[in-house]
């Protein structure tokens, strides 16, 4: 049965609107190119690589793997601008730590050490500070992380928005681990850990005033701890993405080109609970889109599909995961879904941003 | 002979002026938070530190040193918010990169990674980002660090300043190395390794439209190599601080209190350039609270000094290189200069901000 939808805020407005997706070639920055899908790619692959020119950084990964001493370390970064700085289920200090404790994790690392830099708005109330960096502790003791270094910059009011934060941080990938996104290969089975959608969701209730019969509350969790049990099971996973900005249908469609394979999805497979399925028909979304921010994606290889899907079945932050499709030969560096009367669709990246400030 | 002064831009404007240093305990965030003395202590040690409640950040050291399979490595993580974005001798992106290469050279460590994250304000022109990504990506080059994973935000027009960048770096200290803030010692003699004050003079002149005869340039510039240089003579280096916001003043203050020494200045023998002394004079700022970018301040027992100091001024990085005090038991936790006229008066730590986003 459909949740009721009932719009009890005000409708959306479209004072203040920016344009999300306005010329790909344009001369200045746009929402868009904040988006995590085509636009976000192309400037990183114009403007930032060019200058910085790293095989680790060319990777596109989460996070980068680097031997240092005889040790691989996973190294990765993430600010975080989200508005507003609370919302049901999470606050912009558990996605400080989750987002970087996550990509650390999508390398297969545990998660050690934590950066926190804050650019924090002239006129923002202190208790505000101290109420994100008090989540920001909760969320680093429950990921098992150490915050133990910082930086703190003031900005004058209105070149702000209340408080930026980035962290960046430092993991250890355990011995015969190699996930990378270019690792896919035909066969392998594509795992989501749980229900897609939420974080998006609920962040663009509580900003447009929207309730859907049931709160919808953010997914933000910590996956280190998901993704040591799935290698207890085998270190042979290929590949592991969180799906954030830009959501499932970006990172499939990075994942298939960075390995040169087609992806197969069965979309009547794809867990979508009912409030984001209605949200998004309401506010003219795809789901597939929508950022996530405490699910992942896996790519595994066939034979062992089953037992890691047990195993993440038996972890609270997987209990929902479920097989969502297939790598295949054809259509290499490309997203098919089947559609539930057997149609066939392609899932392209989105190009600019759907929710700007989302995370 | 005295630099000639003149005042050929317009007069400092004090439209939009933000009152630098408010009530201290502001229930707002006020810019002095963010000028690196004491607001910025207290806003730490009130507000971050609880919640984080970590003894590598307790420590307050530039960049935190860790142990990590065997190896110690050196982690550091800054924000970059200067304004404006390029000015005589450097930029927001020679800044950030020497900025965090510099955090881990006063562990005593090599910066090898770096990560890179943008916030992007919409509506900045994408050729201004080039610009600022390439002089990172030169700045990286020289100090021989790699850039290696980043991160792109967008904010809406009017919610932060063209760019800002955050960098965090990792960098591997070497065997018998143990530089810390709080290892100063009496008798330790203070060298500094060259002129004071030149970033913040260089920031100022170009945004107040001052000229002071000769072209102030900013002495960003990374000093890895130079702390090598000096670790090749002795592994016995007690503190090395660099002294960025809050100038000369902060770090010996923050180092006297951390080691419990005093520290006794000669004010004679401190390098300050006359363009700077004048341009201070006139703007009615102290030279020893100015920023510097470029610069360190070394505690090295006395029986290795004139050797450290030695190597040091054969290093382009260090020519400068000159005695400034020494470590005494005598008032611990204070820093004295004896003035020309052989009085001794006290540095004290600057409580908020000289000028706003100096780096």
């Amino acid at each position: 049965m459909a949740e009721p939808l009932t719009l009890t805020g005000s409708a959306p407005s479209f004072e203040g609107w920016t344009c999300p997706l306005p010329l790909r070639d344009s001369p200045t920055i746009v929402m868009g190119h904040g988006g995590g899908g085509a636009m976000s790619g192309e400037l990183v692959e114009h403007v930032f690589l060019p200058s910085f020119a790293d095989a680790s950084l060319a990777q596109l990964a989460d996070s980068a793997v680097l031997d240092v001493a005889g040790s691989r370390l996973a190294f990765s970064t993430d600010s975080f601008v989200v508005r507003p700085l609370f919302f049901p289920g999470g606050s912009i200090g558990d996605l400080a730590v989750n987002g970087t404790v996550n990509d650390l994790a999508m390398s297969g690392a545990r998660a050690l050490f934590l950066s926190a830099a804050f650019i924090l708005e002239e006129g923002t109330d202190v208790t505000r500070i101290g109420a994100v960096a008090q989540r920001m502790g909760e969320a680093a003791a429950r990921a098992g992380v150490r915050i133990v270094t910082g930086d703190t910059k003031v900005v004058e009011s209105g070149h702000g928005d209340g408080v930026y934060v980035n962290t960046a941080g430092i993991g250890m990938v355990p011995a015969g681990v190699d996930i990378r996104p270019d690792r896919a290969e035909p066969g392998d089975v594509v795992i989501v850990s749980g229900d897609i959608g939420m974080h998006g969701i609920a962040v663009m209730s509580v900003r447009e005033g929207l309730e859907f019969g049931t709160e919808v509350v953010s997914d933000c969790q910590p996956l280190g701890d998901l993704v040591a049990t799935m290698l207890a099971v085998t270190r042979d996973l290929h590949v592991l993405r969180d799906p954030t900005r830009g959501g499932v249908a970006t990172s499939l469609n990075e994942i298939a080109r960075a390995s040169g394979v087609g992806i197969s999805l069965d979309e009547r497979s794809l867990p979508i609970p009912e409030v984001v399925a209605n949200a998004c028909a309401f506010l003219g979304l795809d789901p597939l889109q929508v950022a996530n921010e405490g699910k992942l994606l896996a790519f595994v290889p066939r034979a062992r599909a089953d037992e890691v899907l047990a195993a993440m079945r038996d972890h609270p932050a997987g209990a929902g995961a479920t097989i969502i499709g297939e790598c295949v030969e054809s259509h290499p560096g490309m997203v098919s879904a089947r559609t539930g009367f057997g149609a066939s669709r392609v899932v392209d990246l989105p190009i600019g941003e759907q929710l700007p400030r989302i995370c």
